[in-house]
């Protein structure tokens, strides 16, 4: 089964409902595209144009996994702290955490492959393994052939009982030291954008730093030359990363929206739309991030994020911040008087 | 008794908690900088540091009023499309009450002097009227300088009912055909900015009518050569802006954010703070409208807005579309882990 593209036959009696609802044409501006976006999905789930769009349990999902590039010191911390936190998200002490009680969403870790696995069981940690952290890139493939396509297999299958469960936003972070090299890495690849755009500072390197992993990358990528995105995914990729190109897809083919959030699940995101380009319909962007090409990346996907509030933190923080605004999408599409139910002069 | 300035001694300890939580330092961009202004805010109400950021009862108070100026034919609609719309609110149809169901948010509409009454009586209406829609402010007083008190005093009392029911942030939202213009004139009588730079197309008026409207606030300017936020306020004002400085003021009086929505609300915000410079510390700006005139408003007033979604309706959309980013601030203000608590290397 592949990514079905959005039939656009509703499009003119959904814009119509919009345009009904009491207030001047287009005085909500994103929020009528997210809500427009959002019954497209769901009437092409349903066969037929819906009424309502329904915002049913949102989930958050966070893919944590290790990066061995992070032995070249190109990150604000050691890669120890990857697991260190995916104990702090089992123990619901992290910003998404918080966020997620906030906003009322379920919440995952799963443990692509940090270097050190967590031997306890616990309800809200998901192993789904695909080593102990990814080889260097710089002299070497990050991974194998076959473990970028069971990244993506596992990512599929995180998603498989989130469809069992009726969730119709899919919200996807990230934890993994270094893995911002990886995105920048990625995004190069599949552009052929200059690596001096494509790399930031991610949570805060220094210039000196900066310039390595620079150096660093533009040295991974002399060692292929290809655009196909499972050989970028398998050279430069990053095990949570795979399993989040994996869960974009699974949830576009059963038309799942998917929430994305910063900078390195966009790259996933980018990685997704070149598999199996119909998903583009499918992915709403939460934020715009501090991080320097995630703006560039916004542009290649023809983006307009929802917010933009400096973030630079990943873990699903800033996709878990914009939920509100979709319920509130949902909200006016839903319930919203028109000029004739409501007696307001046109 | 006067608004109070904020005691900065608290802001070294709130910056040392925020900056002990399990993130990059500033990885959270906006939303410390919310965090810090809340806790600052209701250490000031404590007398001391407060532990926790409270977010209780957050209420949306919709003042509407009608103008004079609307005879003109400077908008997209007449004046009982203002009445019109207050019954929707009533009825619970407008945008503003989608947005306070899915966030969960108290509403009142006060009727400030919309020309036609409403007789009947609704749980969710308050009646303080300041006349039947003001005067023709193009080529005399918008009302008197009893009316301009008189609003203050009734703006003060709508915020009465909120401190007794221990409301900590304060949303105002509007409904006024005709009121950008009384906002576009106030801009530009307050900061001498010219009349083209403060003067916008509102919710959609065509260029005719935007030249139009540029010469008559031009002409009503010319009238008086005051900057007293009390004489502007008289001269070019509206019901319900009067009433809403009165809300602000009195809300920053004892410790309650006022979260600010769009181009009217803010040059409500605007004179409040050339009545009581205090009052600055209080507000927290909610987005940035597409009214031209909003942007320099916010930056005459240093403001960050939290969200850019380019809606242009008023009714305190945009204010409560925003509410949920300072849940959230408050929520990782209390309970995200620290680097100590949660074991993570710094």
């Amino acid at each position: 089964m592949s990514v079905i593209g959005l039939n656009t036959e509703y499009q003119a009696a959904i814009q119509h409902k919009i345009d009904q609802k009491t207030k001047p044409v287009g005085s909500l501006g994103l929020l009528e595209d997210i809500a427009c976006q959002l019954a497209l999905i769901q009437s092409q789930k349903h066969g037929s144009l819906v009424d309502n769009v329904s915002i049913t349990e949102p989930s958050v999902l966070v893919f944590a996994a290790d990066h061995g590039i992070s032995d070249e010191g190109v990150s604000i911390a050691p890669s120890a702290v990857t697991r260190q936190m995916v104990l702090n998200f089992i123990n619901g002490g992290a910003a998404i955490n918080c966020f997620c009680r906030s906003n009322r969403l379920h919440f995952k870790v799963i443990d692509a492959g940090i270097i050190e696995p967590i031997n306890d069981e616990y309800p809200d940690l998901v192993k789904q393994r695909l080593g102990s952290g990814t080889n260097n890139f710089v002299n070497q493939s990050a991974m194998t052939a076959e473990q970028a396509e069971q990244g993506l297999s596992f990512g599929q299958q995180a998603v498989e009982t989130l469809i069992s469960a009726n969730c119709t936003i899919l919200i996807l972070g990230e934890m993994g030291i270094g893995n911002t090299s990886s995105a920048s890495a990625i995004l190069s690849a599949l552009t052929d954008e200059s690596v001096d755009k494509c790399v930031g500072v991610g949570t805060g390197i220094t210039d000196e730093q900066l310039i390595k992993k620079q150096q660093l990358i533009s040295q991974a990528l002399s060692r292929f030359n290809s655009k196909d995105p499972m050989v970028v995914l398998k050279e430069v990729g990053g095990f949570e990363i795979a399993q989040m190109v994996g869960a974009i897809i699974a949830a576009a083919k059963v038309n799942i929206a998917v929430l994305v959030d910063g900078f390195i699940v966009s790259t996933a995101a980018l990685l997704a739309c070149k598999i199996e380009p119909n998903v583009r319909n499918y992915l709403i962007f939460a934020h715009q991030s501090e991080e320097s090409g995630h703006q560039l990346l916004l542009r290649k996907l023809a983006a307009k994020p929802l917010l933009n509030l400096g973030l630079r933190l990943g873990e699903g923080t800033g996709a878990a911040l914009a939920l509100p605004l979709l319920t509130a999408a949902a909200s006016f599409y839903n319930d919203m008087a028109s000029f004739e139910d409501a007696g307001v002069t046109v």
